[in-house]
Formats: C-alpha cells, sequence, structure tokens
C-alpha cells in the first residue's frame, strides 16, 4: 500500500524538521529574548500528529512553525477520485507576524500527500508587507525564482502567477501581498521534488530572516503601527473566510490550536 | 409583481430606521461621549442601498446599526426556487462590542424578503458575555420569551433551540454565547409577523441598553481585559469562517464595509 518508501517519508520529514529548526532560530535571534515554544500534539491510535512551535516576543511579535505527519484509512476529500483512500499527509507551515508596522509577514508552506497508489507535493510562500520595500520584495522573488531555476515540473513565472490567484481577496478586490510562489499536485519523481522543495524552502528561509533584519529597527510613527493593526485584518479575513487549508482544517476538525497560530496577535477592525 | 404593497414595504422601512434611532442614541447615553457616525451606500441604479451606523468611543467601544433595503430583477440565491426571481430585501442588524470585559456582545437582525409571488421575515438576538452573569442571561432571555409569547408561528422554545443550534461553532466546540432566540423563513399575515418583528426589537432594544448600563461601571483587571481580546477572537472567527449571512456577502460581493462594521475593534490570538 501506498507508493513512497518509509525511507522517502523519513526523508520528507528530516526537510520539514530542519526547516522549523532553521526558522525558529533565526526568529529567536531577531528578537533576541523570546524563546520558541514547541508543543507536540498527537490524533491518537497511531494516526500521527505533529508539533507546534511558536515565539511571541516584544520584535517578533508571533511567529509559528509547525510541522504534521497524518494518516489514516480513509482521505478525507470531499469529493474526487481520492475520497476514502488510505493516505498520508505531512507538511510545514510558518507565518510571522513582527511588531514592527516596517517588517513584511511572511507565509511558507510545503506538503506530501500519499493517497492510495500515488503521492503529490504543494506549497508555497508569499511576503505581505504594511509597508512594501522594493528592495525586500525584489530579494523575495529573486530568491524564490533561483529556487525555480531549472525545474521540470512547471517555471517560476507559472508559480508566481498561480500565487497571485490564490491570494486574492475578493471582497477586498486585491491580493493579499506582493506575492511569491504558489504550487499544488505536481507530481513526477520523488528525489527531484524533494530536491524542489529543498531549495524552495531553504531560499525562504535565508532571505526573510534577511530582510527581517533590515526591518525590525527601522523608526515608524504611532499612526503606522495602528493602521498596521487595521490592515492586519485582511490577513485574518483571508485565512478565515477564504484561504482553503485552513478552512479545510476548521471544517474537518484540524488542529484548530495550530491554525490560530497563524492568525495575527493583535487585529483591529 | 410581488406579494408586499409599497405601505407595507414602508412601514417595515419605518421599523428598521427606528430600531436603528433607538440603538445609536442608546449607545450614545451609554459612552455619554461619542457620537455616532452615519454613512449612507447606494448600490446605483435604483437598486436600493442602506445607512451604516457606528459609534467608536472609550466605553462603547465599537457598535453598529446598518439599515438595508435592496432590490433586483434577480435573486442571489446560490441554487433552489428562489434563484433568479425579481426581490426586495430589507433588514436591520447591529452587532455591539464595549470595551469592558464585564459588558457583553450582542446582536440583532431582523429582515423581510420578497422573492418572485412569495415573502418571509427572519432573524434572532443573542448574547456573548465574555463574563457571564446569571441574571443578565434570565433578563435577556425573559425579554426574548414575552416578546415570543402568544405567537402562531412559532414558539420562544423553538426559537431558543434554533439559536444555539445555528451559533454552534464547530472548531471550538461550543455555542458562541449564552443564546437567544432565531427564526427564518416565517410565512403569513404581513401585519401578524411586522407586530411580532416590532416586540422582539423592541424588547431587544430595551433590555440590552439595560444589562450595559448595569455593567460598563463594573470593575474588572488587566488579566480579564487581556482574556477578553483573544476570547474575542472566537466572534471573528465565527462571523468570517461560519455566519452565512456574513459569507454570504463576502461571496456576492455585498457591502463588505457594513460587514466590517459587526467585526470586534481589537483581537488577540
Amino acid at each position: 500500500m501506498g507508493v513512497l518508501t518509509d525511507q522517502q517519508k523519513a526523508r520528507f520529514m528530516d526537510l520539514l524538521w530542519s526547516i522549523q529548526s532553521r526558522l525558529l532560530a533565526a526568529f529567536e535571534e531577531i528578537d533576541g529574548k523570546a524563546k520558541a515554544e514547541r508543543k507536540s500534539w498527537e490524533r491518537g491510535e497511531g494516526a500521527g500528529g505533529g508539533t507546534m512551535g511558536v515565539i511571541r516576543g516584544a520584535i517578533v511579535e508571533k511567529a509559528g512553525c509547525n510541522v504534521s505527519a497524518v494518516s489514516g484509512p480513509e482521505y478525507p476529500a470531499i469529493e474526487g477520485e481520492h475520497k476514502g483512500k488510505p493516505f498520508w499527509a505531512a507538511g510545514v507551515s510558518t507565518i510571522a507576524h513582527m511588531y514592527s508596522p516596517m517588517a513584511p509577514i511572511a507565509h511558507m508552506n510545503v506538503r506530501c500527500l500519499e493517497v492510495g497508489d500515488t503521492f503529490w507535493v504543494g506549497g508555497g510562500a508569499d511576503l505581505t508587507p504594511f509597508k512594501a520595500f522594493d528592495d525586500d520584495t525584489k530579494a523575495f522573488h529573486a530568491a524564490l525564482e533561483e529556487a525555480c531555476r531549472g525545474e521540470s515540473h512547471g517555471t517560476y513565472d507559472r508559480y508566481k502567477k498561480w500565487c497571485d490567484e490564490y491570494f486574492y481577496i475578493p471582497h477586498r478586490k486585491s491580493i493579499r501581498g506582493v506575492g511569491g510562489i504558489f504550487f499544488d499536485y505536481l507530481k513526477g519523481d520523488f528525489d527531484q521534488l524533494l530536491n524542489f522543495l529543498g531549495k524552495v524552502t531553504s531560499a525562504y528561509c535565508t532571505v526573510y530572516p534577511e530582510i527581517l533584519k533590515k526591518r525590525v529597527d527601522e523608526p515608524f510613527t504611532d499612526e503606522q503601527k495602528d493602521a498596521q493593526l487595521f490592515w492586519r485584518g485582511r490577513y485574518a479575513e483571508f485565512n478565515l473566510a477564504w484561504d482553503r487549508g485552513t478552512r479545510f482544517g476548521l471544517m474537518t476538525g484540524g488542529n484548530t490550536e495550530a491554525i490560530f497560530v497563524s492568525l495575527p496577535p493583535v487585529v483591529k477592525w
């Protein structure tokens, strides 16, 4: 049963754990004081679980990085060819909110799903600045473009466009931030796909902390701070009202605590 | 076309405007300083519009009361017998958030829909205290029970149960607050239904300000205030992820500014 070997799954999990370690260490370094708290959870009866990591500090106001790996006899698809088949699903997801309105929110996720006798990977990364700096936007996009270079399953341009489409907020009539990449249902050779996910996540783990280090000490006004809190509403709205991953988690009784890790620490409406 | 006369519609609108006036005046009195701001909007081309009323103060942190009346050639139902028929829809909706964690959030809405050659009314009211006081819960329920007394279309018990079912938050596995009443698709004699809505809304306009006056000056701790901000997340989550009215508004490009009037002024996650 299944197409992935235990060794392949273990290698994928190694990637996820390394991303979590790297990001939480980077956030601790940027904050300089707050320490990440890790909390494990289990679905019970050998069905997997995960580890949430969250850091709440004066500079890194709230940053989370969650790793999970779950499995079961029936894939909980609402419909379609995969519904009801045995599945294994693992992924890492991170969203970070800095106190400073000068420092952007960013999100990254990669996941691998094995359902019945097929598997695929998906993921993405996007940057959402309250105050956009051209340098940051260019650096973020350039890092992701480099990670996509030479891949045969799809191009950077395609994944960039996919991101703009996915993170569109219909009721605000605008995209969530300045974009990034998004991809899903990538099938093919496991080693090649794992290598691609390694490049994407490594690019993110490098470029995002670099951007934060440049911005967290920038001066800002009380008006900008207040405006940032209202602007964060868009992020909460998108996640709660539109994001398929979040909604899937809420509807299927997933680990809601992990979902709330991603919501902004303080929001005004 | 339509079953309601212009005079009937005008009488329904009179009820809505009187509720808005009464509630905004009550909130101004409770706050003692802040004044309600009214803002009208139009859908364009004779398709109706509405008036948002919102007050933001030190005591009444954010309270909104919106009246709208819209019409069009095709009812925007997703499916069902009413899809695509000429419609007229009017309603009032209010949600209030006090600064004090001792004073409850409350919500009330009544609406009348005419689609093709049928019409119905719906609505409800519910109380959501951070710190529940038995006296307040009893007073709120008693006022609504009295408003339902002698009605032939349904009983208080039925509408109370409907409310508990509607305001259930699946991912939190709890109801939103201490309940109230909810009803929809009530058909019958217009005068009788208008009289019922008048009783329900009048009960709300009396009992909720009375509860607030008792609670806004109660002492509270910094810990309670902070906990209230996290607790408000449930309210935002319910409205954005689950509430059919809000989601219908977001999905159909309704007046999102009016929707945001209902979201809590400050939320923590």
